[in-house]
């Protein structure tokens, strides 16, 4: 039984099954994964029951407004949602085992070889609100990925998280070589401010929720956070756009799931076709639905415009609002999205090559788009395979997040009793430093 | 002039500038190298006259003691350490340019291609210790690397930093395309810790000094720092050992350069060689000066040890003094190493084959090492050209940092129009994922 009372005793073990996870060979790891998939499926009728308790609960809370219907139907599991659960396991199965793998190799000398070799980062503490389909996905991306887990999930889905952990607790006591401790689900009770002081022992944490669980977990942990807080994109119409093409991708990439990190909130667009193509734009926005804001010359152009304030440029709106602003050039369009924008994903619409270069290499974004939709801000899109999250951070990992962002490297030299001061001074041996790989 | 009052508006500006700095030529960079490198040399004198300034200051504060005569050397410049300033410059210049290098690329579908390119992190936050050498060094690897950079060194040396930041501001203004404001000193007199708060502008925090420098650092902003606190290294010997290549190999690690941070501070040593090894291995250590400290079984085998405590095993000596313990077997060394060590450098001595990779993949560590001197921990050794610093970082960059520390990617998506509910549902289009690169 994985669940249990005290974070740092379960982080540290966790640290220590970390160590052991890190020489497991890839047919062990994926042995271990169809083990996950298949007592998942053995086990779903006893996963849907602990996942009805949590139902019952929760529709106690949504009647006392205590959670929305939207958490509520993200809590619901059933055949077909633990079918793709199961499908998710076999997926992670098929990717490339991302550890082991020789990143660079120097012969520094004769008899002297360095190797840089990809690792896993040791203990990933994953927070996460009410969908427990985040447990066997984060799960499956722990162990092929040799990472030890601590996960810690919503209330509202304790009954549910806790069966789905003791099923796969039980696959992995199948397999020897899994070291125990290694998948960890704290109890909900323990407060999270608990698990982000462990960074002795958790090496990365992983929010998976709101803009406000993130900021909170950024703002107090000194653990690296992978994630993003805010998804501000905007998309910039230059002078030279094809309008038409212009119209159907901001349609798409605001509309088409308008609560996505990737919608667009913000539509800049160039002076001198304002005139023309703002009318058009926001009849079709509108007829969808969508709540126009816009700055003074929006609103001298279209009439009944709610006035964009300083507020809305920094706002993501998560539903079908937009605001719009109109530019003198595409350098103000980039100054804007530098200085308001989350670093998320923004795009250039613009059949002008030279332009497009302009905004790819001055825009300081994870995604730089020219002519396509926000949307495919995404790990499946982009091929990854599976995705650990969205980063909008500057180092280690940016923009969709596959296995690679749950590895780092480390360097083994192999020597054969060299000292440094042989390397020194004028006299000393030379380094060759021939690449290997 | 870029000796100015406010660190938010000069972070403001570097972040601006670092916009432009990030699709700088290749060319263009190594000529601003080129003119950097010319103007100190031009310069030389009054710079070495600026430091007189400094260094007679620095007198008065060793005499009263405020000031260790080893900072004191480090402060002080001479044509000798000018010409090996100038000539790191023009190292850095004939290296790869680490930015807009594509790292992969995948044709999602017909004209929707995906590139993932490498571009600078933006701005960079260094703060260092009495050493004036580091300026020039971090100039380089910033503009090779097209970041901005906010210097802040220590008050004994404010006007030999001053003199050469102005050296650098007048070369780099000969070259039109080299965005101002990207090169900045800030005000000795300002505090560390205003600076620590700029996570708006600044991406990243190089400590370049003492450990509690850099602990304070850690513990005292939200921007990502790189580097280490502690370098606390081992050296296990194993039973399987050559004791003579041990011997050999131990003493360079504590006595080539006992303060570095890559010096071995304790010693592993299996039960079963114990008895012969160490009288041996300590009659050499005390040959060389080394103070000796021990646990219990040391202190049978061999009189006179000072007993090592607990605290022995989490110490950076930074000196002429060892700790030894005896262990079971390589399993006990690897556990005192992963729970005692700072992820540094740890070294296994052993002809065993099997042993090396236990050690090698169960060691969480920066480096680990097979029979051979911790203290090839550096860049330099490792052919990297330029070091950043050395990274006990999982996250990012771990061990000795080159260029490649001070660059992350963007994803780049050209398309022609193509939105999401296009690609969505049973009916929508399917996704390609060829690999371009």
């Amino acid at each position: 039984m994985s669940v249990v009372l005290n974070i740092e005793t379960t982080a540290k073990n966790a640290k220590n099954a970390s160590y052991k996870l890190a020489s497991l060979d890839t047919e062990i790891k994926n042995r271990a994964l169809e083990a996950i998939a298949l007592n998942i499926e053995k086990n779903k009728e006893k996963i849907i029951a602990a996942n009805e308790l949590d139902l019952n609960e929760a529709q106690n809370m949504v009647e006392k407004g205590n959670l929305s219907t939207s958490l509520y139907s993200r809590l619901k599991l059933d055949e077909d949602k633990i079918k793709i659960m199961i499908q998710g396991i076999y997926d992670v199965a098929k990717l490339e085992d991302p550890v082991n793998k020789i990143i660079g190799a120097v012969e520094l000398d004769q008899d002297l070889e360095l190797y840089k070799v990809s690792c896993p980062l040791g203990v990933i503490g994953v927070i996460f609100e009410s969908r427990p389909d985040v447990v066997p996905q984060i799960v499956a991306l722990a162990v092929k990925s040799s990472n030890a887990v601590l996960l810690k999930g919503g209330i509202e889905a304790f009954n549910t998280n806790k069966i789905l952990i003791e099923v796969i607790t039980e696959a992995l006591n199948f397999i020897p070589e899994f070291p125990k401790n290694a998948i960890n689900l704290l109890k909900t009770r323990e407060d999270v401010a608990e698990m982000l002081k462990m960074d002795k022992f958790i090496d990365l944490i992983i929010p998976r929720g709101g803009n406000s669980l993130v900021k909170y977990i950024q703002e107090n942990t000194k653990i690296p956070v992978l994630g993003h807080a805010d998804g501000i994109c905007h998309i910039y119409t230059d002078e030279m756009a094809d309008l038409a093409k212009s119209i159907k991708i901001t349609l798409d990439s605001k509309i088409q799931y308008p609560s996505a990190c990737n919608a667009v909130e913000t539509i800049l667009v160039h002076e001198n076709i304002a005139k023309n193509y703002l009318p058009c734009l926001i009849r079709e926005l509108r007829e969808k639905e969508v709540t126009v804001k816009g700055d003074k010359t929006v609103q001298d152009l279209v009439s009944n415009i709610i006035t964009a304030t300083e507020d809305d440029w920094k706002t993501e709106y998560s539903d079908k609002t937009v605001s719009i602003k109109v530019v003198k050039d595409i350098y103000e369009a980039i100054e804007h999205i530098n200085n308001y924008g989350s670093g998320h994903t923004d795009c250039i619409i613009t059949e002008n090559k030279e332009n497009i270069e302009i905004f790819m290499n001055l825009v300081d974004s994870a995604g730089v788009y020219h002519n396509v939709s926000t949307r495919f801000a995404d790990g499946f899109r982009y091929g990854l395979g599976a995705e650990v999250g969205i980063s909008t951070n500057k180092t280690h990992a940016r923009g969709p997040v596959g296995l690679e962002g749950l590895v780092i490297y480390k360097y083994k030299l192999f020597g054969n009793g060299q000292t440094v001061s042989e390397y020194s001074g004028y006299a000393g041996k030379k380094f060759k430093h021939t690449k290997i790989k």
